[in-house]
This record gives structure tokens, sequence and C-alpha cells, in this order.
């Protein structure tokens, strides 16, 4: 028969590494079978429930939970006695010297420090963070549950004011050589990493390694930064700043499963920025292995392949645009699609809107916006013509030119329209001689157009083979000679209908620091003690605080007393 | 003043090629400024309308409607006197020969014919797709506006009978090197491709074709063949077909966005097929870049560069089991993951599920099972414990690996269990040394299983760097003589799990004529005659059906008759 007691303490704050170390001690004592030592909250109640422990009920969030399973009840009582003491012994390791008690005290003594590191329990993360933004500090926030208004609110906060805020939730940064968090140690070098997910970053920046290329930095977003709230400001401030270092050649984006449309507004960011980006946006269908600048990977290992890859070839340069993470202010024009083949429209339509953003179709495609009235396109659309809709009684479009053509010159008249894309498909059972009937509306639309100066481009995709009975040679020389794009590749046809559609970002954004990434690193630790060593061990300047739950924990009390103030 | 004037003719059925041709003719008469001759669909009518004609309503599908705009009235009449003259010309040109008036009647003539095209009007088209099934035919169904009901239940019939229908929408297939429907001309050679997607066949195939190799057979599906309720049946006899052909080497599978576990459930088979398979499933996350002999691409593009490649490696061979779309009679063991890194998590979920099936997950992902109680795994679970319901007070497992031994425990006295993934990450900040907690408890765990006969694995994925400060080897080391099976790339990982996992399928099904894509092409052509025409010039042999819709297309006289019957 064994036995089972617990002890409730109400209100008591412990470092969870503290009370780590005390279950393991306990559970070694002589005759104890087992032990839990945690925050009560309802998640460490379960587990303990799981693990097989049973314990009074009632004990609340803030208050520490101590059950001890023992062979008999005396071994029992005789552990629990003892933790008071193991307790005392853990402080004294521990707090060696003197720990300043606040933020503020800290960064009066450390004032040039750029960075406080907040790992304290995520109900009073956020306020420690907005209280190092007011002192106008970068913040790693390793804390989790901290809620999305929370960190809506600081990221908007630090974007008003040129800071950093990664994080909540943010398991690891390299920032100019030192690790933040967890995070393994990389050869410093050319890549440089925007991560919304933290062993995605560890996990490239170990196989960057491993292949003998290095890491400039690695910064951190948590993962909730490409989320459609959040919007990806911190992604977008770290591309910014990315962008503008020197040291950094190559550009990684990883991120868990994004927002769509938050995906493409960091995307068509990335398609500006003048350095390479590989992209690993886990769980979001890659347009294509590649589009301009932008690398597509489907995987972690993947990724680091191909960004040192990436290093070791010449690369273009030049930034095109300023990063904003607020909309554009120009007007954007539109592309139209309107195409023969269904699964060209379906490459198409994924490919240019995870950088130009949504778009309308009668394709049914996750993501994608479901074309009210098919007879009329709006905004960006793109028109699977082969259909079932428009092919009952009537032949399929690589057959019968008649509907694309009236289609084209209803495309043309809206002056808002700055590209339309069709699609030749030749080979057996195809209309003979496409080219013919497409070729001439193509000059005579983009005439049009160029009289009344309205940008317009008619892009064409030729699909077919040099023994095609339509002669791929002269399609394409037709198409061309009426003054359309030709491409054979689709990615290509994407690539330049990208270039023309997206617009010009001009809205000027608050500067951030541009040293930020350059100076040595130098902190302010609140929370977990293990990360000022860390920090130290690396070589960085870091001062932890002696950080206690206001209150003691109590929350009403805390709120009572901040009410006073 | 333009007039406008319109003839609707009851019941009247004609080529959807005559059509065409008749409006094109009738635009190019004197005084004629636009025309249209169709099938009074709605979607017909809608097309005229947004063109600008306007006309009597009470059209139904089964007329011809006739609309004629010209400058004045008088040259409207005119125009519309000269249907019948214009109309009847195009039959005499068309008509040369005698044609069977039944498939029947065709099939007598061309008895050892193994093909029947279908490409008349999508109401009549299941029928005749059946009809051709009830002599022992396969069926290439070029129609579309085919009911899902029709698919499934025509794909059933030929699945149970050995025989195969590509389609309905079918727009293209290149069988034995000859082209049916759209179809582009290409050199032969070694890949043999499937596809739920038209245009994507004809893409790929043009560009392996570009790159200077060639196709073996390409069997096209029809586009909803990967939808939940038709379940594959088509891409899986086309594998079963394409992995027993000596002339494929290696096999390319396209799609359209298919549905999750229709996918996996292809591409368990492919797995196993023996051959490299390239896979591009359109908007289709891949889990990877490569999982064992799966190529996961995505674009079109990517997909013939990566085929072309494979053909010039030196490849695997042997055929680990028969390919059977029914589900297994085996009872499947499960994988279990309970691992420290959420990304690590996100990869390798889908990266098994893409091949095993369906995961349960705390893991927010498309696709993925919620499980609905953390605390207990069932069937295929992976656990990101680094999620903040298990970190809320308390340690990240990173740290503390006290959870993750306790939930070690649990999962393995599951006798259900096969494989238990679990993840070491070092770095700053991590564990000192996890590895000397989670050996001895994975030692004991495997030991434990030996003995009572349970095969049980336990993977683990080790990431890190040679300078982190946990010493990389020597957590590697000692997991190794736990008796795990250790990997520092996740894919390999992956490939491993699904190995030890996978269910080898048991049931036979019925034999497909081992014949059907090396004999000559020997067809029956119904619908258009231009598929006759294509047929014959690349050599195969074809005869035509003089094809008429059962009572002259008066749908409420066709159901009396066949009432009659």
């Amino acid at each position: 028969m064994s036995a089972t007691i617990n002890e409730i303490r109400p209100g008591a704050y412990f470092d969870s590494v503290v009370l780590m170390q005390l279950q393991r001690e306990l559970a070694q004592l002589q005759g104890v079978i087992d032990a839990g030592v945690v925050m009560a909250t309802p998640a460490n109640c379960d587990l303990l429930i799981s693990s097989g422990f049973s314990f009074d009920e009632g004990a609340r969030s803030d208050d520490l939970l101590i059950v001890i399973k023992a062979d008999d009840e005396q071994s029992a009582e005789k552990a629990l006695a003892q933790v008071d003491q193991l307790m005392s012994r853990k402080r004294q390791i521990q707090s060696e010297g003197y720990l300043p008690k606040s933020m503020q005290a800290a960064a009066g003594q450390l004032p040039h420090s750029s960075w406080v590191l907040v790992s304290v329990p995520g109900r009073y993360a956020a306020k420690v963070a907005r209280d190092a933004l007011d002192i106008n500090k970068n913040v790693f926030l390793y804390s989790d549950n901290v809620s999305l208004e929370d960190e809506v609110e600081l990221k908007k906060t630090a974007w008003e004011r040129g800071l950093l805020v990664m994080g909540p939730d943010c398991g690891t940064a390299i920032i100019n050589g030192v690790g933040f968090g967890f995070a393994n140690h990389v050869r410093r070098g050319a890549i440089g990493l925007i991560g919304a997910s933290g062993t995605g970053l560890q996990v490239i920046t170990s196989e960057i390694h491993r292949l003998g290329a290095g890491i400039s930095h690695a910064i951190g977003t948590g993962g909730r930064d490409l989320d459609e709230e959040v919007g990806a400001i911190t992604a977008l401030e770290g591309l910014n700043l990315l962008t503008r270092d020197v040291e950094t050649e190559v550009i990684v984006v990883v991120s868990k499963p994004p927002a769509p449309e938050v995906a493409s507004r960091l995307l068509s960011a990335a398609w500006g920025c003048g350095k390479p980006v590989v992209v690993d946006l886990i769980g979001h269908p890659a347009p294509a292995r590649r589009i301009g600048s932008l690398h597509f990977t489907s995987s972690l290992t993947d990724a680091a392949n191909v960004a040192v890859r990436l290093i070791q070839e010449d690369n273009e340069s030049g930034i095109r645009q300023r990063i904003n993470p607020e909309e554009s202010t120009q007007r954007p024009k539109f592309a139209r699609g309107i195409l023969a083949g269904g699964t060209i429209a379906y490459e198409v339509t994924i490919g240019l809107q995870s950088v130009l953003g949504p778009f309308f179709s009668n394709l049914h495609i996750d993501g994608v916006k479901h074309l009210p009235d098919i007879w009329k396109s709006q905004e960006h659309t793109i028109l699977d013509l082969g259909d079932d809709t428009f092919t009952q009684g009537r032949l399929h479009p690589m057959m019968d030119n008649d509907y694309r053509i009236r289609r084209l010159r209803q495309e043309s008249a809206d002056d808002e329209v700055s590209v339309i894309l069709i699609d030749l498909v030749l080979g057996e059972g195809a209309h003979p001689d496409p080219a013919s009937e497409l070729a001439p509306v193509t000059a005579e639309l983009l005439q049009k157009a160029q009289q009344s100066n309205q940008l317009l481009e008619i892009v064409c995709i030729v699909i077919g083979t040099d023994e095609d009975p339509q002669d791929l040679n002269y399609q394409i020389e037709q198409m061309n000679a009426a003054g359309a794009k030709v491409f054979q590749d689709i990615g290509e046809a994407i690539i330049h209908t990208i270039d023309a559609v997206l617009p010009v970002q001009s809205k000027e954004w608050t500067e951030q620091n541009p040293e930020l990434l350059t100076m040595p690193v130098s902190a302010i630790n609140i929370g977990l003690e293990i990360f000022s060593e860390s920090l130290r061990s690396q070589g960085a300047e870091v001062i932890g605080v002696d950080w206690r739950p206001p209150a003691g924990g109590d929350e009403r009390l805390a709120n009572l007393l901040s009410r006073l103030k």
C-alpha cells in the first residue's frame, strides 16, 4: 500500500527551474515513489492526475501544489517536511551577488543596453514587455500564454517607436552572434533568418552550420506573427533590418501555417527587398520552386540547403522598395486571366496570389475568392474557361476561341486592368491555328490601349511541342508580332505579371535603430535565470532582475495596488 | 440602327463543331455584325446576353438558338434564311462514307477494339459509357457535365470488371503512342504519367519532350478522381498498369487539389510500387522535397524536370505490394510522436500524414484531426509538448523531460503502437544532457516490449551542432546505445517511420488486361468527329458512330421510349 499526501501554498511564486529541481530531489528521497511540484494551473493538475496522483481540490493557478506519493505515510510526511530546507538551499545557490529589484534599476546600471529578455509567467509578461518598450528597449519575449490582443498592442507600439518585439512565445533568436533563449552554437556567416517558428530556426541554423556555412542573425517573431490580427509586423521589421544589414546576403523566412493574405503581404515585401529570399511556409502550398527572387522550399532541411547554395551564387542586388507593414497608399492595378487550360489557371492563380494577394476565380482553391458573376471580372480575376459551365453545349475553348475573344475585349475595356493572361494550348484535338484568331485581336486591343494611354500588357502562355501539328514557332511568332509577351514557361509568365502589377510602396515608416543588429549585445534579463547565464557564457553583457510577481502573485491585491497608484 | 432577330429550333441536336462553324459563317455574311448559334443552355443564353444579344425567352437546353445582329432587318432575315443551306453543306462535307448507327454495330465491325471514346453531351454520356463497359471496352470519357454519382458508379463497375474509365471531363491521354482528346506530339520514352488534371498532363508531357526525354503512357483520370467520393479508383488502376509496364521507369502523378485522405491513399500505394514517383498535387502542401521514393514538386515544369532527372539515375526496383483501391484488410499499427519542438512536430505530422493518412494532434493544421483529450493519444497521434497548455507554470520540454518520460511510458504501454518519435533539441538554454534522462527510459521500454513480443521502435530526432554545449556526438551515442533509431535529418526519420508503420495490403483485386497499354490502339469514337480524324492521323484504328440523342434529344419522349422497352 502506498500513501499520497499533498500541500497547497497559496500565492507562492517560484522560478520553474527551482520547481523542477525540487520535484526531482523530492522524488529521490528514501521511500518516495513519485513527486509533483507545480504551479496549480488546470493543465498541471490534469497532468498530475494523468500521472496517477490524487490531491485536494481547490488550488488556484497562483498556488504552489506539492504532491508526494511514497511507500507509506511516514516517508511521505518526512519528504514534505524537507521542502523548505531544499528550497532555501536552492535560493542560496542561485542568487549569487545582488540583483536589482526592478527593470528601471537594472537599466540604470546598464544604460546602453538595447534588449530586455522577458521569461516571466505569461500573465505578467505583457506588462513587463510594455515597461521595456517605455524605456526604449527592444524585447525578446520568451513567455508564452500572452493574449493575442496584448501581442498586437505591443507590436504596434514597438513599430511606431522603431523597436522590435520578438515573441511572445519566441523560443530562439541569434543577434550579432549571441543566442537568445534556445539557440544552437553556429558559425557566423551570410545567411539571415526570420522565423515565426522556434525549432524551425534551430533546425535550419544547425543544418546551415553542418553544411559549412554560417548565420548573420536569426530574428524570432513568435508563432502568431503571421496571423491575420498581427499582420507580420515583426517579420516585416526583421526583413527591413536584414535587407539593410551588409553582412546578410541571403534571407530565409520560415513560418508555421500563415494566414494566406498575410503571407502574400510578407512575400510581396520580400519580392522587392533586393536579396534572394528562401521561403518555407510550413503547410502552405508552395506556388512554385522559384518565383523571381523567392525560392520556395517544403522542408526545413531543404530551406537550409537552398540558402547555402544561394550564397555561393552571384545574386541580384539593389533594393527595389522600402518595406512597410501598412498597406500601400498607391492604388493597385489588376491582373486578369482568361485561360483555356484548367491546370494552367490553377498554377497561375496560386503563383500570382502568393505575392499579389487575393484573387477571384471560378476555380475552387483554398484561399481563392469565389467570383460571384462569372460573366464579369473584379479586381484580380483568373477564369478557367474550360469549366463545365462554359462548355455545356459548346466546344472547349482549346477548339473554339469565340468567347475568349469576346472576353478579351471586355477585360481590356476595364482601365484598371494592366495585365491580361491568355494561353495557347497546341496539340491533337486543339484548334488548328489558334494564333490566327487571337493575334489580330491582341494587336487591336494593345493599339487601342496605347492610344488611350492605358498601360496594358497581354501575356500569352504557349504550351506545345515542336512536333505538334500547329507549328509551335509559327504560333509564337504570330503572338509576338501582335505585341503579346509570350512565355513557354508558366513560372516566367507569373514573374512577368507580378512585376507589372505589384504596386510600389511609397509610405515611409518610423526608422529602426540601424545599428540594432551590429552593436554588441547588452541585455536586461527578467525571468528564468538560466538565460542570464547563457548570455554571459556567450560573452554578452547582461544584468538580471530579481523579479517577483506584483503583490506576491495575489492578483486581487495586485489589482487593488495598481488602482491605488 | 442595327436589327437583331432570332430563331429557336426545338429539340435539334448538332455536333458543337458544326455549330461553331455555322456561327462563324453567318457572322461573315454581308451586313451581319455578330451571330450566335448555340444549344440554348442557361450558360449559353447568359453568354449571349453578356455579348450584347437580345432574343426571345423560353428556349430549352435541348433547343438550338440562332441569333443574328445585322445592320438592318433585311440583312438579318437574309442571313437566317441561309442557315439550312449552310448546315446541309456542312453535313455533306463531314459525313464521308457510311458510319454505323450504334456502338454495338461498330463493335461488330471492330471486335478487337479495346477503347470507346465518348464525347457526346454530358447528359447522355454516362449511359453511353455504361454501354461501353457492358461490351467489355475501356472508356475515354471526354464529356463533362456528368454527375458525380454516375462517375462513381461507372468507375466501380469498371474496377470490378478489370476495365479503365478515364474521365469524365478527361481532356487528354496518351496510350501506346496515340493521343486521345487533346494531346501533344511527344517522343516515346520511359516516363509514365497519371493526371487528374488535363492541361497538367499536357504541360508536363510537352516539357519532358522539350528536355529531350519521352513518354511511355499518360493516363487521364478526370478532375474528380481524387475527390473523396471517387477515392482515386482510376488513379490507382493507372498506378497498377504503369507499375507493371516494363517501358515505364519513372511515374508522375499530377492532380488538382485532392481530398487529403484520398491523396494519402494514393501516395501510400505509390510508396510501395517500386518505381520512383514524382508527385505534383497542386494546392496541396508538399510534405518535403522527397520522402523515400516519392518526389514532391510544386509546379508542372518542376515535375517534368525532376522526372527527367530521375530516369537518368539508378533507381530502386522491386514492387513491394500490389495496389488495391479498397482499404487494406490488415489492421494497421500506430505511430505516436511526443515532441518538444513545435515545428519539428509540424514537419513530422505533415510528412507522415501524406502517406499514412489522418493524424490526431494538438497542432492546428488543415486536415489534421483535433485530439479531444491531450492526455490520451489515439490512433496516429503527434503531440507538440511545447504548446502553451503544457508549459503554463512549467518549464519547456527542451529543459524539463519529466512529462515526456511519463508520456513515453504511457504510449509504449499501448500495444497498438509500433513507433514512438521523440526529439532531442540541443543548444544554449536547453537541458544540459537530455540523453542522460531519455536514454535509460528508452532502453527500459524497448526491453520490456521485446519481452512481451511487442514490435516497438523509438525513433529519436537529434537537432544540434558540433559546437553545442551538450556534445552532439555524446547525445547520439547515448540514444543509440539505448536502442533508439537516431536521425539528424527529420526527413529520414519520417521515411523510417512510414516503412515501420505502413500496413502491407493483402487483398487481391480483379486483374486488369495486362496488355491494355501495349497492344495497338483500336477504338470506337462516339461524339465529336474530330477525335476520329485525330486518332486516324496518328495511325490508330478507329471507327466512328453516327450518334444521335435518343428521340432526337426530346427527353420526355426518350424517357417514354425507354419505359416502353
